[in-house]
């Protein structure tokens, strides 16, 4: 089962590694992870997608909670969210071929953001899946290198807790 | 000065760890983190974003390549490189001002992804800069939560060594 924590922490140094120790010390292998700012300054937030089942994600929620500069953990995997990865694909492009990759970039909703003489860089964003078969149909073609953020995850609708731990440290 | 690696490692558990370790006992602060799958399966890539001097961050890509499980270290900052980050935005939307957000959603390029019946949910793709100018449009209509990849780089053009590392590991 894959599971979903955003973590939310004050942005200090050695934040990240504690985290990351505490997966690695019960053995969870990390799937993806971004962290970045947040609407609030001082407060970074976590996307942690991990690979295990549902006694151990509860109880690792606990973990996290007990680690200093944790504000807030959100195992978003079972309500109504949304989920969002971005990807760079560079793909080898000469000047027959770029036409055929413009059109797929068109059916995908994805952008050209660079051309160079033998190659294109795409972005593209949506869910893993979506992501996976725009790389299945750019093969063909080569890739030459792909960069991808993992997933990031909002839940649907407004949510409070999240909000008051914030609002606390802002204050 | 702002420093960005790109880290490609074997995806195993730990590596995480370890290299978010190395900046950590050398006081760097991470800006931002974000890890996930390449176009080669068994091949996890980091990009790493922090203040730094230039000394300061000849040295650490030399720290990193001893590191376990470390297949490549790439400095783009100075490099010809596309740097992309994304944003989930969740704002304050009423009926009356959801017109009114949808056309700044226009001019930006971003794309709404979810609706509620108090709130929206908007991805943006883009630099730092075009995203911190988003927000700061959307502010006046309340931002309720935002979350962000940080930045994934890449370099312009063909790039050799990463790719040999790369092979070596698939073959």
């Amino acid at each position: 089962m894959t599971t979903t924590y955003i973590v939310r922490t004050e942005d200090r140094p050695g934040v990240l590694t504690r985290v990351t120790e505490v997966f690695r010390r019960r053995a969870f292998n990390i799937e993806s992870l971004t962290v970045g700012h947040t609407e609030t300054p001082g407060v970074s937030r976590m996307t942690i997608v991990v690979d295990t089942d549902e006694d151990a994600a509860r109880r690792m929620e606990a973990h996290l909670y007990k680690l200093v500069n944790v504000l807030h953990v959100d195992t978003v995997t079972e309500q109504p969210s949304v989920f969002r990865d971005l990807a760079m694909i560079k793909v080898a492009a000469t000047a027959e071929t770029r036409s055929q990759i413009m059109q797929l970039v068109e059916v995908f909703r994805a952008r050209v953001i660079d051309v160079s003489p033998a190659s294109m860089v795409i972005e593209i964003t949506g869910t893993e899946d979506k992501i996976d078969g725009f790389v299945e149909v750019l093969r063909p073609f080569t890739v030459l290198e792909m960069a991808r953020t993992g997933r990031l995850a909002m839940r649907r609708g407004f949510v409070e807790a999240a909000q008051d731990a914030t609002d606390e440290v802002a204050a």
